[in-house]
């Protein structure tokens, strides 16, 4: 069946604990990660190539001019990239490969990646997503207000996603997503070789009844 | 999440064990199992409303007459059929009903339930088909032949198909079909109701900061 990694983009709202699901999913069931390029600053405790790959703003526009990144966007003063070499390289090699980005960048890859499976990890109801964000008591209310409002602008993207995944339980969210991989890689649109061989096959062992 | 009821039409190779994988769907999953009506007369331990519902000529006519099957066929000498009301009773009550049925019948079910997910269950490859097929002991030479030359004829249906699904380890290809289905229900296009409600959900909190 079939042997071609395929390209699993994973967004969603702020606060919703994609971060911690998207780390579970490469602890557990051996996904490949693609790390992000950024320019901004590392911060305490953050490390380059675990992170992020932290680049200069020379470095960073070298690999726009070569066509380094399947998408790249600023942010403030910041550049964020999606290094191109790793995903081909792992897809190339049949593994599947998690790419967490936001709504825009997935948007951007489903473009030039058709066939890429975008899920969006949401939560069970607004009032639970809130309680999240005030929960991290790191945050004043501004901020607060300004990634509510951010989430119900995103709800008219989540259409554009394949799948959308509850983060109620973080377990049952990550074998759920694992489920939605498993699935894909069943579709018959993703096993033309398998059907091309088995025709060929069988044709052959019939012609000898 | 989405509440309702999804059809899943099961088709697959003759010889691959589909039978055998409905059932321990339904035993370890609980999903509704659809029974066909047919005309031909009960064999040896086949009970009535379990294996088929059995009926005469004229009940059956009667059933097409009243628009009472979403698909009939006629092989031979006898009729077969899906009855309506159980199908859309089941889904109504927001179970995922199951539907066992060769391929042109499953081609029937998608024209008129858009929204039906279509598995076919295969063999790893032909040689392990035609061993299957061997294997039974109870055909002759001439029947295998004629079920590997239309094993050849479905693999170009196999595409109309929304899922393979390999049947090597029965087990692992029933829970196979069950992440298939789980997956299924995650599509943000059976989904309508949650972001409909998410968004005003969002739009009230969010006035709130």
């Amino acid at each position: 069946m079939n042997k071609n990694g395929m390209l699993i983009v994973i967004s969603g709202f702020s606060g919703v604990g994609k971060g911690t699901a998207v780390k579970k999913l490469v602890e557990k069931y051996g996904y490949s990660l693609s790390v992000s390029a950024t320019t901004r600053a590392p911060r305490v405790g953050e490390v380059d190539g675990v992170d992020y790959h932290f680049k200069t703003v020379e470095e960073f526009q070298n690999l726009i001019d070569y066509n380094g990144f399947i998408e790249w966007a600023q942010y403030v003063e910041n550049y964020y990239g999606t290094p191109k070499k790793f995903v081909e390289d792992e897809l190339a090699k049949g593994n599947n490969v998690i790419l967490e980005i936001e709504v825009q960048g997935a948007m951007h890859i489903k473009e030039q990646y058709p066939d890429a499976v975008l899920i969006f990890i949401t939560a069970p109801d607004a009032d639970t997503l809130k309680e999240r964000l005030e929960g991290r008591g790191t945050e004043d209310a501004k901020v607060i207000a300004k990634r509510l409002k951010r989430a119900y602008e995103e709800i008219d993207d989540m259409v554009q996603y394949d799948y959308l995944v509850v983060n109620d339980d973080l377990d049952v969210c990550v074998d759920d997503i694992h489920s939605v991989i498993c699935a894909e890689s069943f579709r018959s649109t993703r096993n033309n070789d398998y059907m091309r061989n088995m025709k060929t096959e069988l044709e052959t062992i019939r012609k000898d009844y």
